[in-house]
C-alpha cells in the first residue's frame, strides 16, 4: 500500500481511519501515495481555525501579514523541485505546463506579499472618503473594511493544485481570514506537501492554514455566517454547494468559478496572412495545447469571419500537428496526460457529442503517443472541430470538453459573432485578435458584461500579451452567469471577499480616533 | 367589490384573470383595493422589460438616467397627497410614520438624481486605474464597470411599500437596468399607485418599469443569468429564493435583505442622568415606536451596565407611556397599527414567546385604544421587555418580534456586552451611546464586521444625527450572516449590485479608445 498522506488541522498532522482513496501516475498507471479525511474532528478543526487562527491574524497589520506571505513565497520557491517532480507524477504534465501552476502559484503570491505592504500597519481599511449626512459638518459616514471574523474554506480543482491554492489563501491571509484548503482528491498530493512545508517553516500563526485531503463529506456543514466558501469546479458541486443551508439560511458568502466556453475572436477585416490572424492562429493552439486543455480559461471555440473559416481550420491544424503527445519524461513530448481515466473518458464522450453537430477539422487521435501505453496512459491529442451552421448547432455554446479541444466557427459581421459569443451564457475569458484599436475598443466592451477578462491582442503587444488563458493577478478572475459569477484576484479587489463592509456613523471625533490600529 | 388593480408589464396595464386578494385598512377593517396577477404573460413581461427596456436604458448616459431619476422625484412629489391618504388608509400609519416611506423614498431619488449627475456623459465606468501586466508600459489592465444585461426583479416587504421600491429602482435605473418590481400583497397599493403616476408622466422609456401586484408564483423561473433580484423579507423567504435554481444554477445575482436582531448598547461610564443615558432612552422608544416598530433596522435589543438597568427601564417606560396608540386619523394619536391581523398574530406569539425567557417592564397592552375598536384594529402598544440572565435567555438574540417591542439586556463590562450582541448572528444595525470618543470609536470599530451600519450618538451630535433605524442613501444598508449578507445604498457603491466587473487587458493603444461615449 502506498504511503497515506496525513490532514493537518486544528495544528495537528492527523491520517484518516479509513482506507484512503489512491493518487495514481496518469501516464504510467502508478500507484503514489493515499489519502483520506474520515474520522476527523470537523468541528474542532473549523472552530480552532476561527477562534485561534483568525484572532492570530487579525492582530497582525496588513504589512506584517504581507511578510508573512512573502515569507511563504519563499519557502515554496526553495522547494520548487519537489513540487515538479510531484506534478510530473500526479498530474502527468510537461514541465511548462506546471509551471504554470507551480510558479504561477509562488507569482501570486509574491503579487500579494508586496499589494500587502503599500496597504501599511493598519488592520482594516477605510472604504472610500467619510461623507456628510447633513448640512452641518459634525455629523457623518465612514465607510469601512473589516475582515470577516470566520474561515475561508476552499474547495478546489485537479487542475491547479498549487495555483488553486495560493491565488485564493494570498488575499484570505493577507485580509487576516484563516484557510482551510480541501483539494481535489486526484491531485491532492501537491496541494498536500506545499502546506506541509509552509507549516514546517513555523512562517504563519497556529490555526492560520489547514489542509483536509479526501472527501469533502461534512465540510459545509461546519460553516458558519461569518464564513466564506470559494469553489472552483463544475457546475453541478457549484449547486450543490449554493443549496446547501450553510448558504441559503446562514448567509455564508461564496465564490463560485464553473464551466465556461471561452471565445477567441478574429475581427472582421483581419484576413488569413495578417499579424492578427497569425497570433489567433498561435494562441488557440497553444490554448489547446497548454496542461491538455484543462484549463478553464482555456478557449473553446474560435470566431472567425466565414471567408477565413478554410485558412484558419488549416493554420490551426498544421500547427496542432507539430504537437507531439506522451510521456512528459521524455523531452521531445509536448503535452502530457489528462489527469486521468474518468477525465480521458469524459473529454471522448465529450467529443463525441459535440460531433454530432461539429466536423473534424484536425484528428488528434491519429498520431501514436510518445512513450505512452495508449491502454494506460490517459494522453488524448489536440483536436480541432469546427461547425457551417453556428446558429443551429447549439452544442458548442453550450458543452464544455475540459481538454485538447476547440470548435471553429465561421461567423457572418461583427453583430453575429457577438452574439454567437454570448451564446455561452457568461464566460470567464474572450480574447480578441486585430489591428484596428477603435474595432478592438468597441469589440472589448461589448464583451464586458459578460466576461470577467478581455484580452486584446494587436499585433504591437504581440510579444508582450500575457496570454489569453494566463490569469495575472493584477486582473479580475470569474465571470458571470454559468462561469459561476465569482469574482477572484484583480489585485487588491480580492481582498473584498474576506472583508465586510459597514457604514460608521458618527460625530468627526468619533470618526477622528477610527485610526488604522491594532485591532480592539 | 373594491376595485381591481392593475399590473403594468410589457408596457400595457392588464389586470389579473383571477378574483384577486383584498387589501383592507388594519384600522376600520374596510376594504380598499384588490390586487392578482394570474393570467399573466411573464416570459413576455421579462423579455420586453430585458430587451426594450435595457437597450433603451443602455443607451442613455448616467447624466441622462439622473436627469430621468430627478423627473421622477417631481412627479412623485406633486402627488404626495394621495401617497398619504393610500398610507393612511393601507398601513393605517400617522402622518410621521408615512412620512418616513413616502418622503424617505423620494428623498432616496433625488439623492441618486444628483449622486448620477457626477459621473457625467457616459454609459459606463472605469473602475480604478490601468495597471501594468509587465516591466513594459505597453500592456496593461483596466477594470471597467459595465452595466449587467438584465433586469432587476424587487421582490419587496410590506413595510415600506415607497422607500423599498425607490431605495433599489433609483440605484438600478440610474445603472441602466430596467426594473420589475413585485410589492408585498399587504401594502401593493401605493406601490402601484406611485408606479401608474410615474408611468403616466411618461418619464421613462418603454419596458424600464413593471409592477405585478399579488402572487409572486413564477417569478423566479423568469430570471436568466445576467439578471438580478433583490429581496426584502422574511430569512424564510429568502433561503425559498437563495435555493431556486435560477440561483443555484444560473448564478443569478442575489441581494437580500433579511431578520435582524438590532442592538443599542449605552456605553459602561455613561451613568444615568448623563446625557448619553437619556439619548439612549430617546432613541430607544423612538424605535420601539416609529411605524409600530415595523422597521427591519428597529431596535430590538437595548444593553445597559447592569447596574442602569432598573433606570433604564424607569426611563424608557415613562417615555413609552406617553405613546398614545390608536386610528391614525385621531391627532392625539402617536402610533398607528400593524399592517394586518396576521402581522397583530404573529407580534402577539412572539410576545409570548419572548416572555418565557423575559420580564415585562412596560406593559403596552394595559392603555385603551383611541378611536379604534381593539376587536377590529390591528394596533398593539409599546412593550419593553426584561432579562436579568441575558446569558441564559437564547430567545431574545434570535426571535425578531415585528412590532413595538424590544428587550433591556444588563452586562457586565464591555466585552461581555460584545460577545451578547454578536450573538444576533449579525444585524443591520447597531448604536453606540456615550461620551468618550476613544471608547466609541474602539466599539464601532468591534461591532463593524457584524453589522452593515454602526450609528455611534454622542452628546455633540445629540440635534444632528439621523436616527438609529433611518437609512440614509449615504451609508450602506444591509449587514452579514441572518440579517442577509446583502448590500444595498451606500451612495455610489449601490451601483455594484447592477454592473458587471470585468478586467480589459490591451494595448494602451486600445484602452485610449475606451470611452465614456455612448454604448456599442
Amino acid at each position: 500500500m502506498s504511503e497515506l498522506l496525513p490532514n493537518y488541522v486544528a495544528d495537528q498532522w492527523i491520517t484518516g481511519s479509513g482506507a484512503g482513496t489512491g493518487l495514481v501516475d496518469p501516464v504510467t498507471g502508478e500507484a503514489l501515495v493515499r489519502v483520506d479525511a474520515q474520522g476527523l474532528d470537523l468541528a474542532g478543526a473549523f472552530d480552532h481555525a476561527r477562534r485561534v487562527g483568525g484572532q492570530a491574524l487579525r492582530a497582525l497589520t496588513y504589512r506584517q501579514r504581507a511578510a508573512l506571505l512573502a515569507s511563504v513565497a519563499k519557502t515554496l520557491q526553495a522547494n520548487r523541485d519537489a513540487y515538479y517532480a510531484i506534478a510530473l507524477a500526479n498530474s502527468g504534465t510537461v514541465k511548462n505546463d506546471s509551471a504554470i501552476d507551480i510558479d504561477g502559484g509562488i507569482y501570486t503570491i509574491s503579487t500579494y506579499a508586496k499589494l500587502g505592504e503599500t496597504l501599511g500597519d493598519r488592520t482594516f481599511l477605510l472604504d472610500g472618503e467619510a461623507t456628510r449626512l447633513g448640512k452641518e459638518p459634525l455629523f457623518q459616514s465612514q465607510h469601512l473594511q473589516v475582515p470577516t471574523r470566520g474561515v475561508a474554506l476552499f474547495i478546489n480543482a485537479f487542475n491547479f493544485p498549487s495555483w488553486g491554492l495560493w491565488e485564493k489563501a494570498a488575499p484570505a491571509l493577507l485580509s487576516g481570514v484563516p484557510v482551510i484548503v480541501k483539494p481535489a482528491t486526484a491531485t491532492a498530493w501537491l496541494t498536500q506537501r506545499m502546506v506541509k512545508d509552509v507549516i514546517d517553516a513555523g512562517i504563519l500563526p497556529p490555526g492560520a492554514l489547514s489542509v483536509i485531503c479526501g472527501s469533502s463529506a461534512g465540510l459545509l456543514d461546519q460553516l458558519r455566517p461569518f464564513d466564506v466558501v470559494s469553489f472552483t469546479g463544475s457546475a453541478e458541486t457549484a449547486a450543490t454547494i449554493r443549496s446547501h443551508p450553510a448558504v441559503t439560511q446562514r448567509s455564508v458568502r461564496v465564490n463560485i468559478e464553473a464551466d465556461s466556453i471561452n471565445s477567441a475572436l478574429l475581427a472582421p477585416g483581419d484576413a488569413p496572412g495578417s499579424e492578427a490572424f497569425d497570433l489567433l492562429v498561435k494562441e488557440v493552439a497553444r490554448e489547446m495545447t497548454v496542461k491538455s486543455g484543462q484549463k478553464c480559461t482555456a478557449i473553446r471555440r474560435v470566431f472567425v469571419p466565414a471567408a477565413s473559416y478554410d485558412a484558419a481550420a488549416q493554420a490551426i491544424g498544421a500547427r496542432l500537428a507539430k504537437t507531439t503527445v506522451g510521456n512528459p519524461r521524455n523531452e521531445t513530448v509536448r503535452m502530457g496526460a489528462l489527469v486521468n481515466r474518468a477525465q480521458l473518458n469524459s473529454v471522448r464522450e465529450g467529443l463525441a457529442t459535440l460531433r454530432t453537430q461539429a466536423d473534424l477539422l484536425h484528428d488528434g487521435a491519429s498520431r501514436p503517443l510518445v512513450d505512452a501505453d495508449p491502454a494506460i496512459a490517459c494522453c488524448v491529442g489536440p483536436t480541432l472541430l469546427g461547425t457551417r451552421d453556428p446558429d443551429g448547432a447549439d452544442r458548442i455554446h453550450d458543452i464544455e470538453v475540459f481538454g485538447p479541444v476547440a470548435t471553429l466557427v465561421p461567423y457572418r459581421d461583427l453583430p453575429h459573432a457577438l452574439e454567437l459569443i454570448r451564446r455561452g451564457q457568461g464566460s470567464l475569458v474572450a480574447s480578441v485578435y486585430g489591428s484596428d484599436a477603435a474595432t478592438l475598443a468597441c469589440t472589448a466592451l461589448d464583451l464586458a458584461d459578460s466576461h470577467g477578462r478581455v484580452h486584446v491582442i494587436s499585433p504591437d503587444v504581440a510579444a508582450l500579451q500575457t496570454g489569453h488563458g494566463n490569469v495575472m493577478p493584477q486582473s479580475l478572475h470569474g465571470g458571470p452567469g454559468r462561469a459561476g459569477g465569482g469574482e477572484e484576484l484583480g489585485g487588491l479587489r480580492a481582498l473584498n471577499f474576506y472583508h465586510r463592509r459597514s457604514a460608521l456613523q458618527a460625530s468627526t471625533t468619533v470618526l477622528h480616533d477610527v485610526q488604522p490600529a491594532p485591532s480592539a
